[in-house]
């Protein structure tokens, strides 16, 4: 008989964005009348046009395949080179970090990259994730069996959390224990969170002296506007022996619909085998992406390359200027009506106290309901989500001004 | 410390695609007068520009993300409804195959997907592959700890391997022992084997009668002519309880660098737990898919609908008319020195016996040294491949009647 992964049935029912959906197609449908009131400030996804340099380079893409003296079929799966090279020149050097174009591996989004690296890892890893976190992380180590079962408040057994909260303004502490894999992503989804050079230098130290890799998520870094924050863990030294770095342009370039990523594997990073033999975990990731991946679609590819170019970096600026600006508003928003906020700068996301007394699926239900506004309930992200929940940055102006209209009138 | 997965470490050297590259590149270095009469016949990649339909679909498409009306973020995970619609009203129902559009799920590929689909299963299968076989099975298994270590011959210890030979007309027999996943492949790459109604009916009987789940590749059925060859597993009855169907857009529309394919999962699929419980197989890779995947790029599934109008279905059947006149160009070369073929109808690949003496990458060689010409050696596809080689049918015509022409002069 055919066995399936028995680490499928630990997995939780929902996974959060579809159990948000439901809840608001049965509100749209019980209040027909208020469902074209509803502004959706819940999952992170843009709302605005693709920079045009994005649109011309894909139009001549398409045209490309249309004829066969410029026809593309299979690509390199690592990605074109002459993307590779974009990324190394524009979105890393000015950084004044050398990454080589042979480290970088381009996909169709970060989200299967963070899931699929657990292929080449071992089950018998200590894995650290930030609580609240972005459920990918979770839940992929779920299925790859590295975790035990879930308990009463959604956690899992055998992983360890990293407490975010107010106190250390939502960027972990340290483990006590000893960990071989840890989770970091800045800015944060959920919470905003941006780390600091001397925060992330912690980091790294503890990832060197306990031989650990930090899979770190850097796929919001395109809205790092402070000087002093970083936007690539490579800008801290030593960080090429411990770490690997998650890149996106579904919110750099608005992406999301088009799909394209890549991860950033330094030559010497090591993992060990079983006998403790160090092992250089790119060349794993090489063949995992060679045997289980066949490219980006060539057309995107050179929609992605075109965000590097002058034209493309300006658009590019200009998108993120409106969505921070969205956030700026959201957070005066908020803060004006008494409630405590976090994120927003730098990052595209809002993280908002609820009101004393409320739990984070009642403000859900409170914000649907009331003033049909969708935002997401922190506990979906994790236990220590409770109290709190997430305001999206990604939408029009009109909609984040309305939004911020109706937040004044709930607590007038 | 990191441990590594370190199954990686039992593949073997190199990926079969990267080996033949390589050893074009050094004779490219060591002959550069006669570089540029090469001509590529190894890989499986599509050469002639992408039908009009789908052209004129991707740049409305890319029009589409270029302002907020019509913008496009992330769609669905499963895919589109339209396209999942298209599917299974142009794919399936012409077979007199019910498909229902939600036991579809849209990606990025079909490499992708029969690497992936091993995440949703158990590592206590027993697992048979044929032989020779698709790289991409072994090598997703052996990644996975589906298998034991590699062999001399290249075969791994713990995979069961279905010899395909000249006897049995590449239609691998039902195994003597019992097995619970079986990759099959028709049209089959690498030997272009096609299989009949009944012998799939057989298989489709294995399955239903010792609880088995059949992978079924189905990546070549547009080249599917004759009338009794099925073009889906579902064609046969019973299917539907015991088979998983891939499919490309890549060999139909010219999508290898454009990056399209689905998979079928039937409602009633059942896998079973540990405790032999019967569990959805398609709710285990909705899971999965919504959770590693997210989705496929909004302007890629636009002309793969496209594929699907009337202009699209003509101008595609129009594609693979040329590639199927290659491959019965290639056949009549072949036979005509003196050599034994098999494939190259209803299939876009010949598969050849070498002449007396020499090993399949001799004959690489040979014909790489004598007459510029790249083909496949079957060895590269496991050990019942030694003897053979593949020769790709994907080409233009003028280079398919040079290599007919130098075919008659290599053996004059």
């Amino acid at each position: 008989m055919a066995f399936i992964n028995d680490h499928f049935l630990k997995l939780q029912a929902g996974y959060l964005f579809p159990e948000i959906a439901r809840r608001v197609n049965v509100f749209a449908k019980e209040h027909p009348d208020e469902a074209s009131r509803l502004i959706r400030c819940g999952i992170g996804d843009v709302t605005e046009p693709l920079p045009m340099a994005a649109i011309e380079a894909m139009h001549k893409a398409v045209d490309d395949l249309a004829s066969r003296e410029t026809f593309h079929g299979y690509g390199p799966e690592q990605g074109y080179e002459w993307l590779r090279s974009a990324i190394a020149e524009k979105a890393f050097k000015p950084l004044g970090v050398a990454v080589d174009k042979d480290e970088i591996f381009v996909s169709d989004g970060a989200k299967c990259d963070t899931g699929n690296i657990l292929d080449i890892f071992g089950g018998n890893n200590r894995i650290a994730v930030p609580d609240p976190v972005y459920p990918v992380y979770v839940d992929t180590n779920v299925m790859a069996g590295n975790t035990g079962n879930s308990r009463p408040d959604g956690s899992y057994e055998g992983l360890i959390y990293l407490p975010c909260t107010a106190e250390n303004n939502f960027v972990p502490e340290l483990p006590q224990e000893r960990v071989d894999l840890v989770y970091l992503c800045f800015p944060n989804n959920p919470t905003g969170a941006v780390a600091t050079k001397d925060e992330l230098a912690k980091w790294v130290g503890y990832a060197r002296a306990n031989d650990a890799i930090l899979l770190f998520d850097a796929a919001y870094e395109a809205f790092v506007r402070e000087p002093g924050i970083p936007h690539s863990i490579f800008e801290i030294p030593g960080a090429r022996d411990c770490a690997i770095e998650f890149r996106s342009f579904s919110k750099q370039g608005g992406f999301t619909g088009v799909r394209c990523g890549y991860i950033v594997i330094p030559n010497q990073l090591m993992g060990r085998d079983s006998q403790g033999k160090p092992v250089p975990v790119q060349n794993l990731w090489r063949r995992r992406h060679c045997t289980k991946f066949n490219g980006a679609s060539y057309i995107v590819q050179r929609g992605a390359e075109a965000l590097f170019s002058a034209d493309g970096i300006r658009q590019t600026n200009g998108l993120i200027d409106h969505y921070l600006c969205n956030a700026e508003m959201l957070c005066n928003a908020f803060s004006k009506v008494g409630l405590r906020v976090w994120g927003g700068r730098n990052a595209p996301y809002v993280w908002v106290e609820c009101p004393p007394g409320l739990g984070s699926w009642e403000m859900f239900d409170k914000m649907l309901h009331d003033i049909n506004v969708v935002i997401t309930p922190g506990a979906g992200f994790g236990s220590k989500g409770e109290g709190y929940f997430r305001v999206s940055a990604f939408n029009s102006r009109d909609n984040v001004e309305e939004v911020c209209r109706r937040v004044q009138k709930l607590f007038a």
